[in-house]
């Protein structure tokens, strides 16, 4: 355990308020540690800057590992088989629902290429001992009537979940919160073991220096911006745009989905993931950008793709269309350990997993900030990597 | 000129605050008159439920009046011939500008039929006397260089104006409020010569009536719903759904389109209206609906009508997506005039035409007002035709 002393602000201070500080933040309270988080946009849920918000919340542990990324695959296995007990504590202690879903997800076809990819996911996922179903076309249609008539045919995931991102990390901040959790709005410039810099703007009037036994780094792809943090590490780190849409079931229609779809239209990636509250997210576009404007171009095909897939969507009403940049890596990996001395941690480049990875990103933190070893599946993924 | 008793709350109490409306209640304030205006949103800008803020603001006389309707085609005409003069009396009272763009429109074809059909048109615009520029491919791509390629024609109208609807309306309400309207937020339940009843809601602790010498309904297709409206002008007044797309030039970007452009793309009718600001408006669906919901298939469609005529259009920035009803009519043309004694006036019906038609209604209601004629164009849009 960290020294306690009157002279640093707090036991720890994480550095970045999304999924994964938050829930890092939560953790290490519970553990005992007094907690700060650092953030520039606060815990203001206005503030929308946060990959989190704009995630779908698709937990699928195959899907989004490519065929030979073993390490990868092995990370996510963990996250999926761990997340369900973490959210049902984060459930009782933030008192608030984050809408899990276990309807599982059903990846569909619409053409002979498309088929065969699918059965080469199917006999991946059965080598590794997880459940997939093929389906034909009638099959798919009778689970979920409202796909295209086009289907060819799909495979059933039993095992993958979802959660609504927003609800997810609104709980998390609800329990860090109770926990006792403080966050100081402001952004670092600098961190050094014992210390993080802040910087102008937010903090007027407030401390120009925070101080903690540990600082944890868990800043998205603005972890590659902060001073302090290994440059080997930093120049590992990219922004990865991503576009989605949140359509939204007019008063009184049918929900049009039960489960999560995958499918490949156009040679697009399309997911949609519905939400119990009629909410249904179509995501997403993947762009070596760092804006997050929302574009007309990325609008229109994910619209076309959406309704291509399930030609029922265009009657949705169309909520909302968000950019987010997800911390992309050289190597699709996170990036998760200390540097130097042990007491500066990364948590960073989740990339496309940040949900799925934050039960057992703040179980790992939690571990290392306890003096023990993270989870032997995140070895391959310490900082020193680079 | 009407009485103006202490008993009385105004001289004139204008229902609807929309450009209708407010224009009506600018003209008559200049004219002596004290005004009251009636509307649920009051003249709130961010009360978004008037046609007027979802419209486009193109003034084409011809293009918005279909071959036949004579008498919507000379009102129109009328229209177009007042509107700057009546604009720049309006920028000047209102101390700002409304976006008023004179470079033309430019419709274009992208097959045969189409091409047929803007032959038409241009004869047409010939035999009434407008200017109307028939231009090949080249011609068209040289003064729209994103126009895509499958252009194959079109014709210029240098006469046609756009104004920025949501600027207009803003000077509209700065002019009335600076002649001295006064806006009351509440809703009209009922309408009589010389009172308006006020409904719930907006005005607690407010008059349950207002008294004025005369009553002008300008309720758009909120006309239908006003008890003392005649029973068949109310009848003959619908909502008529439009949604509409704002792009916007991301920073740096040059400016893709430097005049409106129209075109008739895979059937739908699309028109593309360029500010100097960098917006680009793109519509507009015409749905026989009531409800204001944006839906995902209206987007989707847009888009992709918009980016096959414009492909550029998908680099730009996707800032809105709205609905508004418009005020269609049995007969598509307006309702001007007086019910009853003179007392009681309709201004409603404007369909797609408001913001064009808004000048000269206002310079109509003003005469009407004073105890004169309005112009003879109006003659044949008379509530008492139905």
């Amino acid at each position: 355990m960290p020294a306690k002393g009157a002279s640093v602000d707090a036991d720890v201070i994480v550095v970045g308020a999304g999924v994964i500080g938050t829930a890092i933040a939560w953790r290490a309270a519970l553990a005992g540690h007094a907690v700060i988080i650092v953030d520039p946009g606060g815990d203001d849920p206005r503030t929308d800057d946060k990959a989190s918000l704009v995630a779908a919340g698709m937990l699928g542990p195959v899907s989004e590992s490519v065929f030979g990324e073993q390490d990868l695959l092995n990370l996510n296995l963990h996250a999926v088989d761990r997340f369900p007990s973490f959210n049902a504590e984060l459930e009782r202690a933030a008192g608030r629902e984050t809408g899990l879903r276990t309807e599982g997800t059903l990846a569909v076809a619409y053409d002979n290429g498309d088929l065969a990819a699918l059965d080469r996911l199917t006999e991946f996922r059965h080598s590794i001992g997880l459940v997939a179903e093929r389906l034909d076309a009638r099959e798919c249609r009778r689970r979920e009537p409202f796909l295209a008539p086009s289907t060819r045919g799909g495979v059933f995931a039993a095992g993958d979940l979802s959660v609504d991102n927003r609800r997810y990390l609104a709980a998390l901040r609800a329990a860090a919160a109770k926990a006792g959790v403080r966050t100081v709005r402001a952004a670092a410039a600098h961190v050094a073991v014992g210390r993080v810099a802040l910087s102008g703007g937010g903090v007027l009037g407030g401390p120009r220096e925070l101080t903690a036994a540990h600082v944890v780094v868990a800043a998205g792809h603005a972890t590659r911006d902060i001073d302090g943090v290994p440059e080997a590490v930093r120049a590992a780190i990219r922004p990865v745009k991503g576009q989605i849409l949140r359509l939204r079931h007019p008063t009184g229609m049918p929900h049009i989905l039960t489960r999560t779809i995958r499918a490949i239209v156009q040679g697009h990636d399309l997911y949609l993931v519905p939400r119990k509250d009629g909410e249904l997210v179509v995501g997403a576009t993947q762009e070596e950008r760092a804006d997050r404007d929302v574009t007309a171009g990325a609008v229109h095909d994910l619209l076309r793709d959406a309704t291509t897939a399930v030609p029922a969507a265009s009657e949705l009403v169309f909520a909302e269309a968000v950019a987010g940049l997800r911390p992309g890596t050289s190597d699709n990996g996170p990036v998760l350990g200390p540097v130097g001395d042990g007491r500066l941690i990364i948590a960073a480049g989740h990339y496309r997993n940040g949900i799925m990875l934050s039960a057992v990103t703040a179980d790992a933190v939690a571990a290392l900030l306890d003096g023990k070893d993270a989870h032997a599946a995140w070895a391959p993924f310490r900082p020193g990597r680079f």
